[in-house]
């Protein structure tokens, strides 16, 4: 990795489950690491000494939603997007693929750009591969990502084969066109659920060579066990000593997984969007704050749990939801982030006791149980 | 005072500004001091460990809210409301009068009783001042008031009078009600902008013997020097030696008027609503974040603030609000709720150095200040 940057494997489990660490000019990070996303340059409801208080070590922000809101030149001007929202940690931004093929109108892919409307007032963008390099560096998180070009799965395998070969061909664009030298650059795997087409892309990458690898393009609905087979398709043509992050993944069972199939990074609106619709994680399975059984319920979410959140009773945070008061969102937020970074300590921690597989059976029974139903 | 409870003028000045402490059985509060209000139980936007780091010593709940959502049962079973919200401090209900004059329908006022419609189901409702004194006992806050009978001003004074003996006889009602030893009751007195039935409803809840006096029906709409001139004929008949707590006032110059008039406690919505809406206070005026002038401004809303919101330059908070983002919201609350703690304080070190006047011209100066326009 260029100056600034390094990746280390401390431990790794016989089937390549790894425990590391990330070092950014921003500071190191263990992983495997969850990313709380800061779309816009904020975690939704939840202020950046909270987020901090979760145990989160990196944050993700957003370069398709920061260049039409503020916009790159004021982001710029406050030294960053880490300075801008006042995060002392590293960042990544996503380049802003995905949002331009999820939420933008009207989009024409040819190989020269993505042209788009706003999501927001219509207006129409351009994204080329330099403007996005351009954009993220102006930006200025620690790690940017390559402008990808991201098929809603299923697809047929001529439109997931064209959309890999123009990720490829853009991932050089962005190589050749990336100036910061203390900002990462990272590429993208794409392919779909087509083993060779994930093989051919990510022998095609490293070959390019980039800081570090994410595989693109799932969490799009193809359901765990496809997620995991495409993860096996990639992970072993990926160099051993370069982070890899699994983009937008996802629930805790899926994050286990693919730690399990050798993933270092992750990132993903879950917890806080799931905690501002007043679902909780534990250890012991999804809460739904809202049902009438937690009325007088004077436990807290998760014995145990550290959390802003915990300290109240189930009690007191059903009634904050049912009463519309905003602080039942915020506090179910940073419950919900504090639950993925204590999963990523578990996971980690088993990787370096030697003791992975067990920790994951371990994990994955206790996630199935229905804490609810249980009483 | 009943014991536990103690009121202590530590100094005064002249014209009557008073410096003391409120001690209750959840500790002692500096005065005057200014309660933020926690309607449901809850600082809306703000977890109550920021609550506290805004400098609030006491905080105020409302007792028609908390009958209607949770129910008063279920913050009882909790241990109060303070335990219910995890608020370490003093507490104080609101009797519910005033709610039920403002947000309830089809109200019905007897001497036996304010029978309304729920405002969010519509179920009938009866408040009596028996069952306002046991909803508040289960409640359990620090402080009670008595239920009173609030009239929008201007009326006739006929309709205010009899408001105001209504007001009385509940008070003679509610004392008569009130149980728990643990509790103080508050007063309350009515009579509009009246002089002599201000007057009147004094001589005779002093009469009566309250652990504190409030001035309630005031903050209706009557302007600034209308309220002044009803704290002037109240205040005087007031004992020295008990606490005075002018209800749901107000603006940072009617603060400052109040506390030269005598007052000692405070509370208002303002800061967190104000928050919500983009508007900020600060010792040079307010400032309105959406406006354009703050897009690149990196200043943050008040030099020497020590908020959370302070951390951040105007352009963030700015384009929080812009982007619809809960943070701005969130932001925006505790930079507001610290400041008036901030302006209680200097309010308190005024009266205690001996220079009141000076402190009072100078905050009322710079108050009329627009930081925005003065660039």
């Amino acid at each position: 990795m260029r100056p600034g940057f390094a990746f280390h494997v401390d431990a790794a489990s016989p089937d390549g489950a790894r425990a590391g660490v990330l070092t950014t000019p921003h500071g190191s990070v263990p992983t495997p690491l969850f990313m709380p996303v800061a779309t816009l340059a904020s975690v939704k409801g939840v202020d950046i000494g909270r987020v901090a208080e979760t145990g989160a070590g990196m944050v993700l922000a957003n370069a398709y939603h920061l260049h039409l809101r503020p916009g790159e030149a004021v982001v710029e001007q406050a030294g960053g997007v880490a300075a801008f929202m006042g995060w002392n940690g590293p960042t990544l931004t996503d380049s802003g693929g995905f949002q331009v093929f999820s939420l933008a109108q009207q989009v024409r892919v040819t190989d020269a750009a993505a042209s788009f409307r706003s999501h927001i007032d219509g207006s129409a963008v351009e994204l080329t591969p330099e403007a996005s390099m351009r954009i993220q560096e102006r930006i200025g998180a620690d790690v940017a990502m390559q402008l990808d070009h991201v098929v809603p799965l299923p697809a047929p395998r001529e439109a997931v084969a064209d959309a890999m070969q123009r990720s490829l061909r853009w991932a050089e664009r962005c190589l050749a066109a990336h100036r910061r030298r203390d900002q990462a650059l990272f590429g993208i795997v794409q392919g779909g659920l087509e083993p060779d087409l994930r093989e051919e892309s990510a022998v095609a990458l490293c070959r390019l060579g980039f800081d570090g690898y994410a595989v693109g393009g799932l969490s799009v609905g193809e359901g765990p066990e496809a997620m995991v087979a495409a993860l096996h398709a990639t992970v072993p043509h990926l160099p051993t000593d370069r982070p890899r992050y699994l983009m937008g993944v996802g629930q805790p069972r899926d994050i286990i997984a693919a730690v399990a199939a050798g993933i270092d990074m992750f990132d993903c609106v879950l917890p806080t969007r799931c905690g501002r619709n007043s679902l909780v994680y534990t250890f012991d399975g999804q809460i739904r704050l809202r049902n009438a059984c937690h009325a007088l319920d004077s436990r807290p979410l998760e014995e145990g749990c550290p959390c802003l959140a915990c300290r109240h009773s189930r009690s007191y945070l059903r009634h904050l939801f049912l009463a519309g008061e905003m602080l039942g969102p915020i506090l179910a937020s940073i419950h919900n982030l504090t639950f993925y970074q204590r999963l990523m300590a578990r996971l980690r921690d088993g990787v370096v006791s030697g003791q992975f597989d067990k920790v994951c059976l371990s994990l994955l029974a206790r996630l199935g149980h229905h804490p609810e139903n249980a009483g």
